[in-house]
Parts: C-alpha cells; structure tokens; sequence
C-alpha cells in the first residue's frame, strides 16, 4: 500500500468521510505547497500539545487559559447547583453560546446505542461520578440530562438514571415541545404531549 | 382550450401539484374505463353533499353522523374550559390521534401570511369571535393557540392575540421543546430556551 | 366507508399521490364553491368523449382535430421510412417538442416489469404488430426503441426485439453518452463506453 | 488564534467541508492517541516525497513504479493517434478502469470557470501544448476532451477548441447521448439529439 493508499484510508476514518471524498483530500493535498503540507502536519502532530482536557467536565480548551481546568469550570459565578451532562463538545459550545445556561457541565463522550453490552466503554462513567461527588460537596442539587432524543440519547438517558440515582439528587430531562420551524401537522404524539404540557 | 388541457390547469391548483404532474393524473383518467370516471366524478360532485361543515368548530364532517354540529363539539364530556385554536382539519385530526387533548377546538381555515394587508379574509376571524362568545357563557377560561412555529404561523399568533386581547381570557401557546428524534448539537437557543425552561 | 374516505381511497390510486396527500386533495376539494366542483367532475366524466385515441399510434389527440387518426400520423409529410416505439404519451410530446424527429411514433402504453409471465398484456404489442405491417407497405425501414434505460426499459427492449425479428426491419435503440449537466467522475462505464463511441 | 481554531481554518479549505465538519475533524483527532496522530502528520508532511507528477500527462502517481513518467506514459503499447484531456487524475481514473480507451492522456488540473479573464491559469494549457507537439512527432492525430458537460466544463471546451486549432489535429468530444438509468420523459433536447444521432 503506498502513502496515497495510506493516507486514503485514514482519512476515511473521518467522522462523515467516504472513501471518494478521502481520496479528494488527498488529492487536495497533493496540489498544495510543502509551506502547507508543513504547516497542517505540525499543527496535527502537537493539535494535543495546545490543548487540554478539563479534569473536571472533560471538555478541550486551549492550554492557553489554564493548564487543568476550563473557563466554565473554574468560573465561580456559575451556579452550583445544576450539572448540565452533554454527549460531545460540540452541544457544550452550541448551549453555551446560546446563553440561557448558568450552571456547570458535563462531557460524556459519547452515547450509549440499544444492546450495548459494555456502556461503560462508550461514556465517561466514572469519571462522571467522580465530578458529581465533588459538586455536590459544592452545593450540586440537580443533574440535568441535555442528550440527543434518538434512541441512542434515550438509551443512554436510562443507563444514567440508573446509574446515578444513587446520589440522591434531582435527575432531570430536557422538555418535549414544538421546535422552530415546526408544522402541527407533522409533529409526533410524544412531542406534542410535550408541547401542550409546556403550553404558556 | 381543449378538456385536457382544461382538466390539467384544475389539477395544477391542487396543492403540491405541478403542471408535469397535473398532466399525468389526466392520462392516468385516460386509461381508465368509464365506470371509474363515473364514480371519481359523482364522488367530486356530491363531495359537499354527505359532509357537513361543523357551525361549531369549521371542521368538516360526515353527515352521516349529524347535519350541523361535530361529534367532538357535541360531546358534553369534553372540557368546556379549553378551546384550541389549529390552522386545518388535518391538525384536528392529528391532534385527537394523539389523545393528549380533552377540550373543544376551533378550525381558522388558513395561515396569515407576513405583511398581509386583509388579515380577516385568510382566516376565520368573525366565526372564532363568535365561538369564543359562545364558550365563554359555558364557562371557557382558555384559549390554546395550537399554530406552526413558522413565519406564518408565528404571524397568525401575534394577530390572534391582538384580536382575542378583548375577550379576557388567557391565551396560550404550545410550549418550545426539544422534538422527538432531534439532535442537541442542531437545536437552535429558542427551541433549547424552551426545553430548559421546561426539563423535567 | 363515507364518501370522504372513498374520494380519498381514489385520489390514493393516482400516480404519485400517497394517503396523506389524497387527503389533502379531498379537504382542498370541500373548500372550493359547487361550481367549480361541477366543473372538475364533469370534465373528468366526459374526458374520453373529446379525447380520441389515435387508431395508429395509440396516442390520447383532441376530437376537435379529428375523428380517428392523430395530426401525426395523418400528415404526409413525416418521414414513412422511420417508426419510433415509445412508452407513454408524454414521452412522444417531450420529443416532438425537441422537434429533431421526423417519422411516425408508436406509444406502447407501458414497460414490461423483470420477470412478467404475460408481456402481452403489459405493453400494445398486438397493435405495435399491426401498426408495423400497415407501415411497412408505405415504405417503414427502422423502428427505433426509445425506452428508458432503466431496467424494466431494457427488459421491454429486450422483448420487442424478439418479437419484431420477424419483419426483417433495422433495429435500433438511442445512443448512450453523456447527457446535459453530466461529471465525468461520477458516469458509469456503460455511458463513457457509448461517449467514446460516438465522439465527434 | 489557538491550535483548534488554526486547525479548523485549515480543514474548511478541504473540498466539501464547511466549517461545522471541519471542527469535528479537530474534535475527531483530539480523542485519537498520540500514534495516530504522528501516523497521519508524517503522511501528510511527506504526501509528495513518494508521489511523483508524470512529467507527460502531470497525473499523480507512486513513485515506487517510477520516478518522472507514468505506467500509461510509459507504455509503448497503447495508442499513439489519440491523446485524451481530462480535467481531473480522478476521472483519468475512472476512464482507465472501464477499459475502453487505448489512448494516452492528458490532465488539465482543472476547469475554466465563465467570464474567467486568466483561463490560462485555471488549467495547464502550456503543458498541455508541449505535450500536444511532442505527441505530434510520434503520430498524434485526435485529441479527444472528455469534459463534464455542465458550464465550466462546455467553458473549458471552448477555450482549448480555439487554443488547439494550431496544430490541425482532429479535435473531438464525447457523444451525446442517453446515459444508463435515464428516463426518457426527463432527458433534455440536447440530448436526446446526440441520442437519436448516435441510435445503432
């Protein structure tokens, strides 16, 4: 397999990517200069060098910032008594720029799919616990499951309220409703149950 | 003009129909035998003649069952406290489907759109007044305003509001919400304002 | 079952039209004012009886033109040496409007599916018989198969090339290539195949 | 500007990614150990160190086969007479897997978009003509442009038809015609022009 072969095939493994596009990557790459090449290689060698994961809500942030510990939680003003868990940093970074969220996070890692015989492999479970003990010798009195309502959300939503209902603490879901851009007409039962429970 | 041609333009008025398509349908009555034709074409004729249009509610329903008034809007069990308001029968439906909702309803018959100078002549205002008048004597303390959450509908609530302000009442809106099957990474804040708001 | 669900059950059967748009079409119905209601119904009654059939090709032509035989087939002037097999009406219009045609056509009024045990009774292939023989006395030399090239549209090609064997006429099928609008990268081999053959 | 976001900028200049992806890549390759990521850098860093540009038709290829001149390049065996342009290695590619050219081939690196005032820095014309005359000395007689047929590529073709009139050298492009799983009530005239010229 030479290096065109190679690099195919890794960048098949790209989130989304299918092995014309990969090709086209390398393609791409192969019209760009050596300045390029040098610059995209270096910054994905030490990508992990700049970067930090949070001890203590497992998001990335530039080690710039801080060595350890994120912007939101190391921030003091943020309201102790609610833990927000989040499947992938990327719903962290929308909820946030969203701006109606005070408390402090979670970053699972991932979502559990049905059938799964190792949950604890695909998501960051203990590491979970862990923050949840802390945060509740800070005052934490509610665990707010913000995940995806697929099934593989709803199937990791059970695992955690199984799991976590040891603490003794609020578990609570995001609300069923209308979204925007929604048409009465083609809403299902469950989310307009949600709609009217939530009516205002 | 010749009858096809006639018969494609009436077809090109159906909703969601083009003018490729409204020419299939004719062809497809084309190969037809005349019993078919009979029957599709007394059927259009008498359409109204067996349906009545509900005084009540504007639903339209088989009379069959009863010559003015609907079965819902004639059922004494349902809660004389809520009328929701939906844009189209199909939303009615929809809705009792579900079985989430146990008060009466009003059919509008239309969406107003933005910028629309004649409000009153896309929906049913004067005959929602006068089922309001009605309901309140039986005791209606509110008014559901069950709309899509597209421009249009968003259009049509702010004019609801305004017209029904007189009534006392209260007015309410299907609450926002995360939706079956939705991925939190694509929620946009409004919808995720509304599924905080109401977690449970 | 009342006259709703049985005008919805028709409109069901048309092409394209699944159960929620057929209901659509019947609400959309009942909106409308009883003229208009007598008007669609009595076109789609009478359809046929201004609608001719063309003895010779099978086209659907407007009794206003003639009794009998279709504009097409009674001029003089198109070419007698060439016949053109096509499958519906609207295929024989799309290429008489292109206007680079000038024999006679023949409409087959379908495809036969992969694996139809009664070809026969799919697709005119009697009358396609008789059609050529009349033809083929004022001076028919090739009948072109204009078929999709789908895989019922190679099945049929297939079929009438067996079947009409027996004249001792050229047979002759499009030219694959490259159609309008197309990417190089993305053309199966069957198609570059056709391209390369009839480059010019 | 931080790793992430330098990184991000970089991937969204990869052919079909938006910035939304770009940022999953980054995401992607923060959650792969250290190997990975020193795997994928070399690759990338030393993409062109085992790929050489054919010197001829300016293809990509390994350069474990050669070191300046392509497998097709290099090979007495296929057909000195015809030379055909193509805009991109992967359609070169897909033109060499069916089997039906026997030619030599030239890649143009690119197409011409309208009302482009420097075509000749959209394309490698000059390479294109060096390669022209040398071809022309070992028996070049057509030169065939199997380009996409949408704008930029009917662009491209104008421009090279004008550019290439110097050598008086046949100069052809792919036959129109109906390409595999086409339907025959879509196909536009053009089309179906080079698919009745072409009909065998």
């Amino acid at each position: 397999m030479d290096s065109v072969e190679k690099l195919t095939k890794l960048f098949e493994s790209f989130p989304g990517i299918g092995p014309r596009q990969a090709k086209r990557f390398v393609y791409y790459l192969l019209s760009k200069d050596p300045n390029y090449l040098s610059e995209i290689s270096l910054l994905i060698k030490d990508i992990k060098k700049d970067i930090s994961q949070c001890t203590l809500c497992k998001k990335f942030f530039s080690k710039k910032q801080s060595e350890n510990i994120c912007n939101i939680c190391s921030n003091p003003e943020r309201n102790p008594e609610e833990l927000m868990v989040v499947s992938k940093d990327s719903e962290l970074i929308a909820i946030e720029k969203s701006g109606i969220y005070k408390g402090y996070y979670f970053v699972l890692g991932g979502l559990i799919p049905i059938l799964e015989k190792e949950p604890e492999k695909r998501i960051r479970i203990a590491a979970l616990k862990e923050r949840i003990s802390k945060a509740k010798e800070k005052g934490l009195k509610e665990i707010i499951l913000a995940l995806s309502t697929t099934s593989e959300g709803e199937n990791t939503e059970e695992y955690l309220k199984k799991e976590l209902g040891i603490y003794g603490l609020k578990i609570t879901v995001l609300g069923r409703g209308i979204s925007s851009g929604a048409e009465i007409e083609y809403i299902d039962s469950d989310t307009l149950k949600g709609a009217l429970e939530n009516k205002k």
